[in-house]
């Protein structure tokens, strides 16, 4: 409802200035304690950690751990270190996820174990993780320090998993709702609610906020598959066909699996175990995808998520801090594919 | 002091015989904790960890956390749980290194990394990482996460300020017990320190068996760089020479090449860059480590360490923790090289 409305009062795409313009002073104190806390006397460690860092993500995460003390009108400053502990979760888990792909681009530019190798981008991704969680003990919140240990879990949980279903053209959507729960949106619930942690807000105020992450980054995912089938590596900032030249299957292709003919779904097998990797066979699964409605409907179960993301904020009130939000999720769900 | 008196009355070689048998007990819980809680719906994680685990590691760190907690006469259970994180975090950077290394053998067994390939070691090791600060939160000490967590992070620079100095032949002494006190001894400090912080005994008393666990790890690593040099791989349970092909500079290096005539200056340059790796050049180097003295003196070094670590005991009452505490630091500066 809040989407509808909000929509009709807005003759511009959505998108995600109202969210950065809203968290934009408070994010300067998260770069500070970004930059200062990447720093180690082993110059390699900032060199490759700014590659990343510097590299210009959005830094959606700790926007929303931002975005959700000023929902909650949280005028302290604890979530400052605390975004930046997401921060370095993510760009951690970014790093071990470069040795994991092997893909080329990140962020439009190289990938850092191919500028630096492998080695260093593990024990880098290591250093930031348990740089992580010492910005965690300094700010003293068991309760915080049990939600991102036990995200950090999941997460590795859902890419282990996401490992163990490459290749694997029948896994189902259920598995994959489970994977990129975990390996995506369990990091966006996280730095969501971990606000109303420090704000010593009702448990009711943080499961909203943790509902909201969660599925947004849900619907942040499903569109980003479905876009790695239909755009260059200019708009994505990473190699588009990755997820089918590597055997990934997802959402987009489970679908078209599941829709297609016989001679489809031999295409489907064939292009998953490796098979069908050329240019001309990712062309073919872009038209089988849009032929088979897998592209709109994978963009239809994400509006279904970004709904529900929206809908967790109806108990707060209305104002900027909501709006922005409500915009964010509008921005994820509309992106150009 | 105690060292002597301690040899006079014992017949046999020094072994860690006294030290299993003070927590083998408590060591069954902490087998019980590591068994359960490296479980996981995604059977790969625990199939991967229990590769390493079940392995037959020593168990070193964690029985470091048993002994200290007899010999300050802990009768609590926390240290049980603490004890199993402190084996995941080193089984996590075990794995990590599988990678970072690409050595064949890890604990006489096929490294995990050759089994199940890079990508699955990485984020196993980062499960178990996670893992490890879900059970030190689930104790719920701000301490013992503010140790452990700043162990790890200090453990991931030392591990990067290695890669930087690898193949460096002109590495000092002082950078390279930099290393090993990051990426070696700082665990050990860890794990011995935290029963006294759940015992809530004073200041001292921590910093007494850190320094304990700081020293014998550090006396741990230089005999381990020295049997590198002389022993097979059956005795090591990892390739005996792995450091030398690796470019490694470690202290018997060190020391072979300061005092190497011009001729010997220039096989170390050659070797230490790639440039001699045959069977002959290990043989070779081991001649010259020998003639130098250089392995005698590593041994010298760690008997050094090894002393300190046995002083630092001083304060605590005499008794079975305190001797077995004792012959295991006598072991490691004894073992065959």
């Amino acid at each position: 409802m809040s989407a509808t409305v909000h929509h009709l009062g807005r003759d511009s795409a959505p998108s995600l200035e109202p969210l950065m313009a809203l968290v934009v002073s408070d994010m300067n104190q998260v770069n500070s304690v970004i930059l200062d806390r990447m720093q180690s006397e082993i110059p390699l460690i900032p060199e490759l950690a700014g590659h990343l860092i510097a590299g210009g993500g959005k830094r959606l995460r700790p926007m929303l751990t931002l975005a959700a003390a000023k929902l909650i009108d949280y005028s302290g400053y604890r979530h400052f270190k605390l975004a930046a502990a997401v921060e370095f979760i993510h760009t951690a888990t970014l790093l071990h996820d470069d040795v994991v792909d092997g893909s080329d681009l990140r962020r439009g530019k190289t990938a850092a174990n191919l500028i630096f190798g492998n080695p260093a981008t593990v024990l880098v991704g290591d250093f930031l993780f348990s740089r992580s969680f010492e910005l965690m003990v300094e700010d003293g919140s068991l309760k915080v320090l049990k939600i991102l240990s036990h995200a950090s879990a999941v997460i590795a949980e859902g890419e282990v998993n996401q490992l163990t279903a490459q290749r694997k053209i029948d896994t189902s959507e259920d598995r994959y709702l489970d994977i990129i729960g975990a390996k995506t949106a369990a990091l966006f619930a996280a730095a969501s609610r971990i606000s109303a942690v420090v704000a010593e807000r009702d448990e009711e105020v943080e499961l909203a906020l943790d509902s909201y992450g969660r599925n947004l980054g849900i619907a942040f995912q499903l569109v980003d598959d479905a876009i790695d089938y239909s755009s260059d590596s200019e708009t994505m900032g990473k190699d588009a066909g990755d997820d089918f030249r590597e055997g990934k299957v997802t959402l987009p292709v489970i679908l078209a699996y599941a829709r297609g003919t016989e001679e489809d779904r031999k295409f489907w097998k064939d292009a998953i175990i490796g098979h069908k990797s050329s240019n001309d066979d990712l062309f073919h699964a872009t038209e089988l995808l849009k032929q088979t409605g897998a592209i709109d409907d994978t963009m239809s179960r994400a509006r279904h998520y970004g709904q529900r993301a929206i809908d967790a904020l109806g108990a707060f009130p209305a104002g900027n801090a909501r709006a922005a939000m409500t915009e964010a999720v509008e921005f994820a769900i509309s992106r150009a594919y």
